[in-house]
């Protein structure tokens, strides 16, 4: 069989499951995310044997240590993963939902009804926990769901995957509603993207070069993760220890993430005070520091920040620094440079704080709190399936919901139109 | 100029105005609104002498009447054109509306609001009113919008563009909110739809070619318009004189829009005494009717229907009819040929009515009343740009909250992530 062939027998599979799954209840659908869990928990012997595959083959292949780390698949993180999929059966099922109802002058009563999507595909990289997370999360919204992950972690991808599709027929959903794409190459990845008969989402989950490839080859609607070039403003009466601790948490406590600080912004008036304090601090964490021009006045020493910092994401412990005339300032800089991510100012004026809640167009806009919140558990969403960095259809950490779409339903009595 | 750099120039613009825009207050945008509605009136003359011209070009052209009807500019159109956008201003604003608003166990309060997409391209075929209710809906919603009309109404659709403008900044609105593509040719559309780096959401209008040409050649996101193909299924036990007046509304009342009905399904139980009764109806109306082997046994006469009948919508009066053995062959039937737009059951079953409205899967499902309602007005949502046929950020007639995203604003006081 060719590799399109492959593929798009198991595309129209999972499409052909859409209809029955649609109609399975929130009790069948939790029971498999149970049995799921419970299933990768008992096989977790086989489990790991096909991670150690994985991981020999990145061995042999030369693969970073770091790399190797995310492969892993411990006890502790086969734990995790089960207990994911029990938090996701715990959450308030989406489906069916009456988002609105009202009546017309005429009788028509209209409802808005929260349905599934239908199928979505997920491309992801290593973490061989996002296979589970995803497809838990894409079940629990009844949606089939076709996963591709990456070929080094083919292995374990593909064990949990059979797990998944085990627990979910044993439960009684629909063969067919958990699809793992395991033809090797980019291709299989391209011909995916071309499928919009049978999918109707896609949802990257990776690094940038994954993501600009869905994003250039999709023909099937994409939620897009993009870049996270994300700000904190302090302003002229801000309660500088505040914003001392803010800025740091928001830089160290996990720098690799979207929604970690990438630009401090100071106001000129609080400058040298603030900047001399939480400097010393971020160097002491091992954080590189880079300078607008006025900062070098202060500190000789620094980097230089260069245009191109301005709108670079480090994902790294390097900070670039600018020292800014006043609240406009620091909106027309972020507006500019930023990635309408996640932004925050630190302020104790009112209006100012407004402001920059009104102004400032992204995803997530802060007062007095770190930019590191941005995330579907931090908001209280349940989970997260990713961060979108568009405007369509989901915007932020997206949660169940935002697997969702929804129908009209009219309850008429002979209702005609004139 | 190239082609290229007016196009780029004016999209530009366009997106420049946003951050203006999106800060206006409502009475601002209303205001606007008015003052457009008044100008339109105010000019009428010369907007009949700009039409007149498209008139001459298409009568020389050979243009049929039905086009040139549809591309005339009467009294009492542009009249409804000006009540049009005091009706938009007139209802609730939708932006900075708070969505939703929670706090989270560590004190943070986020909220959702509601706020413009940002620049919205609208790409529309002869009737010239689509200029001032696309480019009014966008206005109210706080949006740029990028218009580009047929080429044969474009002195009618130019003359309707200058005057928002004028009205627009008349009442203060930032230069450069509304733009109108005049550069003749396909070209123009093609190099408007790769604007991605300025335009957030293209909404076509027309015919299904232009409507395929926007799907394939977008690289901006697409909320696409696209066939309804629809069904009303006349069950066991329906009330049936209810049910000839829902058919006979449903298909005859406007033939050539999306909503008609294209397809009637019967249960075989009434076929014969309900069909005998709607089909001389239907007859006298001018409708075409095409049947299945089972009608064709009652009604030996009537032209058969092909597989292809069952997936064409006609937009005119032709009718297909199918006998069907119960409810699930009518769910079946639907769900295989339909194009989930808008459906609609006749029955007095209690359950038969919940599970046509809970298994198909459309924008619209009806019990009891005509496929005619799928419409922003007769939603009640005051307005409609169009009606969504997909399931991604818009589904069913897109009133003005269809043209908003949204951002988290998020209220701390020092809140660090552990």
């Amino acid at each position: 069989m060719s590799t399109e062939s492959i593929i798009v027998g198991k595309v129209r599979a999972a499409r052909e499951s859409m209809r029955e799954l649609a109609r399975s209840s929130s009790a069948m659908r939790d029971a498999a995310l149970q049995e799921m869990a419970a299933l990768i928990l008992k096989k977790r012997e086989s489990l790991k044997q096909a991670n150690e595959k994985d991981l020999d083959a990145g061995r042999e292949k030369g693969l970073s240590s770091a790399f190797l780390d995310r492969l892993e698949l411990t006890d502790s993180r086969i734990e995790t993963m089960a207990d994911g999929l029990c938090q996701v059966a715990s959450l308030p099922d989406p489906i069916r939902e009456v988002i609105r109802m009202w009546r017309r002058p005429n009788g028509l009563q209209i409802g808005k009804i929260r349905v599934p999507i239908g199928v979505i595909g997920i491309i992801y990289e290593s973490r061989p926990n996002v296979t589970a997370d995803a497809a838990g999360l894409c079940i629990k919204a009844a949606n089939a769901v076709v996963l591709r992950g990456g070929s080094d972690a083919l292995h374990s991808n593909l064990t949990i995957a059979t797990l998944l599709q085990e627990a979910a027929l044993e439960a009684g959903l629909p063969d067919g509603c958990i699809q793992y794409i395991d033809v090797p190459g980019h291709d299989a990845v391209n011909i995916l993207l071309k499928q919009e008969k049978y999918v109707d989402m896609i949802v990257p989950r990776g690094g940038k070069t994954l993501i600009r490839n869905v994003m250039e080859n999709s023909t099937i609607p994409v939620v897009k993760h993009e870049d996270g070039i994300c700000h904190t403003y302090v302003d002229a009466d801000a309660d500088l220890q505040m914003a001392e601790d803010i800025c740091f948490n928001a830089k160290v406590q996990r720098p690799g993430t979207c929604n970690a600080m990438e630009t401090l912004l100071v106001h000129r008036g609080i400058a040298e005070t603030f900047l001399r304090k939480i400097c010393v601090r971020l160097k002491k964490a091992g954080v590189t520091l880079k300078g607008c021009e006025k900062t070098l006045e202060i500190f000789p020493d620094m980097a230089p920040a260069t245009e191109e910092d301005w709108s670079t994401e480090y994902l790294a412990l390097t900070l670039s620094i600018r020292i800014v005339d006043d609240l406009d300032a620091a909106i027309e800089h972020i507006e500019t440079y930023g990635s309408h991510h996640s932004d925050a100012i630190v302020t104790s004026g009112y209006s100012e704080a407004q402001r920059f809640l009104d102004e400032i167009d992204s995803a997530a806009v802060y007062v007095n709190a770190s930019t590191r919140f941005t995330d579907g558990y931090e908001f209280g969403l349940g989970a997260e399936i990713g961060i979108s960095t568009q405007k369509l259809h989901s915007r932020g950490p997206m949660g169940l919901e935002d697997l969702t779409s929804f129908k009209y339903i009219i309850y008429g009595d002979g209702q005609l139109r004139t």
